[in-house]
């Protein structure tokens, strides 16, 4: 009687507390901030709020708390302190580089560079500097999303004053020879920046050896805080800056520096590169393993290439299904990962990365992202390959239920949603 | 004997354990972040990480938050909620406003307005735009910093697009007649926008009541975090971004959304805005009893006007002393305030404020300003007095000490140092 009893009350309690697995594998979107690098940034939420623009004491103390943030990201970095400008995202670093670089420089020449598979921070700034009277060259990729060097190298010209390329790409994890790419630029007197959100974590970011001149970071990508990019700018670059005021930041970006936000973005970056090799080589694992599992599902396509990819990148079209839909059923199972649509004015448009490597619509459509994580184990793993079998193959049989999910996908939307295209930042 | 030893116990800890009282009247340069601010924003800090734009569960619940806080915001400023822009600062919400509006309207007319009493996150944006051809006047304040009313009338012409006035000054605390301003701009279809950074926690902020087309708020000066700002734009004006990418906020502040801050944001200005009646009482009386006992310092000025003045303003020069020595020697004693100068390329500057209203160098570099807040009582200002009145006597009366000091404010500054110029981000 007891034991039924028990057994009745546990069954109800099971009910009504959902108890709902997890898996987040959606870290190319953002991060979580690292609990120990919040530990960090507490003192100045709390205690030390004083502006570091500010002479007494405690705006000392907030200006002598950026400037270590500053030395550290520097020290990393390989580069001087001076040369690390704090802004409030990866997107205003992308920004202020490209921006920053073609309008103080325009003189030198009125032709500008990047690839068809940015992100939008950078692609978009080169469409609106076109709208400027720049002459922009968008430079193919191949079938794996590789930037054509000889492509590159032909498309420079004595006009040429910048070119951006993307490290790593943030929905198929192509990641580009960059030191080989600084060289082709330098040899043309052209200055090279690069987005290097994606890459913090798990590649080269010595500037030196990467060779360039400037270098977008983003907290949020690397389990710091939302709100706080930085660009390293070589002290021989000159940029012009884009938000004006008080001159913080040597000029470059005005406004009152988000000191936690700051101390946050040193703190975390400091983390992930001292944990780097061991993620690297436990990313990697889990990610080919993943790969070659999911890729047994028929009518499965790997999106990016096998070599030199990010270690936790994983994205795959399912033919014949709705990466949407497929997402919202692994929502269902506590698995959140991001689709290679992006839905712009309540259309869905394909993403513009997997249209880049010659894919058709339908494969960008179909198309999951799989960004894992520091906290991503094997079990995980297993579960979420388990989990998307079966989703995939449950959308495949059931088209009247496909419909239903389309509905549901829809009213997820609104004007402003966006999907991949806001990766990072 | 046991009576002795205890003395010296006593003496020699408070010695070793110097117990320094704090008294914070630098609330103008930035306040402390509310703990219960604080802990409203935990959440998205810890678990809620999600990124706004992400379709799964973790995204939805992060947008939502976004809502909610964009909901409570409009509530306050009595507008819908698709005018509320969540930017990175104050100064980054004048920016956008001003560059975005000018960039975006130029057809219309290629004539904007200031005053010679912004800061710098106006006025600079102001300058910038000269250089990219617009005409640029910047109106006269009088004594007390009041904008006039006709000048602003006769300086509108068919041309003039864009007015943009500081509706409570950050340095003298002067408080414009904003809905009378807006009047004037309006009847000459000028569209008007205010920065109310300082005005935020004491005065009228509906935008319907002040008439205002745009105006911009700060996190940082409402108790809230620093690194958000706010810009109100009505919804027929039209603007362009200053940050591209992503496509968030309407496409008009690209970059992923600092979900913690934004929270903070609304938590917070609820906070100062439940609370304004009984503040604005309280530090009403604490700031004239300050300003009537100060001025009895003999040779002592008061800077802005004594009626329609922020409740928490108090600026006062003392005529031949260095504003700077003064302010380093009340941080001594635990006094934490601003001074009337401002100090670019390591040379002293007067602050352009008080040099506007019509007094000379040396006036502006013997001011200091305290600017009150919440947790100050009477006790705190009492102390303030005491204090401010001895260290005046002293460095009128300690001129080889009075180099000394200045010796130690030159330590204290580099390159990129500021005071009063940065106050409101």
């Amino acid at each position: 009687m007891f034991l039924l009893i028990a057994v009745l009350i546990v069954g109800k309690t099971n009910e009504v507390f959902k108890i709902m697995r997890e898996i987040y594998m959606d870290n190319a979107a953002t991060t979580q901030l690292d609990s120990k690098v919040l530990r960090k940034m507490l003192l100045y939420l709390k205690r030390e709020y004083g502006n570091p623009s500010s002479m007494h004491d405690k705006g000392i103390i907030a200006k002598n708390a950026i400037s270590s943030a500053r030395k550290k990201t520097a020290d990393i970095l390989n580069c001087k302190p001076e040369e690390i400008i704090f802004t409030g995202s990866g997107t205003e670093s992308d920004n202020l580089a490209i921006f920053g670089y073609a309008r103080k420089n325009k003189h030198k020449g009125n032709h500008i560079i990047t690839t068809k598979i940015e992100h939008h921070a950078v692609l978009d700034c080169f469409k609106m500097l076109k709208k400027e009277g720049f002459k922009v060259t968008f430079l193919d990729v191949d079938k794996d999303g590789f930037v054509d060097l000889e492509q590159l190298k032909n498309s420079i010209t004595s006009k040429t004053i910048l070119v951006s390329i993307i490290y790593a790409n943030n929905e198929i994890g192509t990641v580009q020879d960059i030191p080989k790419i600084a060289e082709i630029c330098h040899k043309k007197q052209a200055v090279l920046h690069t987005d290097a959100c994606q890459a913090a974590n798990y590649l080269e970011i010595d500037v030196k050896k990467l060779g360039v001149d400037m270098m977008t970071l983003n907290g949020s990508k690397i389990y710091g805080p939302k709100g706080v990019g930085v660009l390293f700018k070589k002290s021989d670059i000159e940029i012009e800056p884009i938000i004006f005021g008080g001159g913080q930041e040597k000029g470059l970006r005005s406004g009152t520096e988000n000191v936690a936000n700051i101390i946050g973005f040193a703190e975390a970056l400091e983390r992930v590169r001292r944990n780097l090799v061991k993620e690297v080589e436990k990313l990697t694992f889990l990610r080919d393993y993943m790969i070659n599992e999911l890729l047994k599902i028929p009518d499965s396509r790997l999106n990016g290439p096998r070599k030199n990819r990010l270690p936790n990148n994983v994205n795959i079209s399912f033919l014949n299904i709705e990466g949407e839909s497929a997402a919202l059923l692994l929502n269902e199972e506590g698995i959140f990962i991001s689709t290679g649509s992006a839905c712009s004015s309540k259309d869905l448009d394909p993403s513009h990365v997997i249209m880049a490597i010659g894919c058709p619509a339908e494969v960008a459509h179909s198309s999951l992202r799989f960004s894992l994580g520091k906290d991503i184990c094997r079990r995980d793993v297993d579960y979420v390959i388990k989990k998307t079998k079966k989703v995939v193959s449950h959308l495949r049989n059931m088209s009247p239920l496909h419909y239903k999910l389309q509905e549901q996908v829809k009213q997820r939307k609104d004007d402003d949603c966006t999907l991949i295209k806001e990766d990072f930042e």
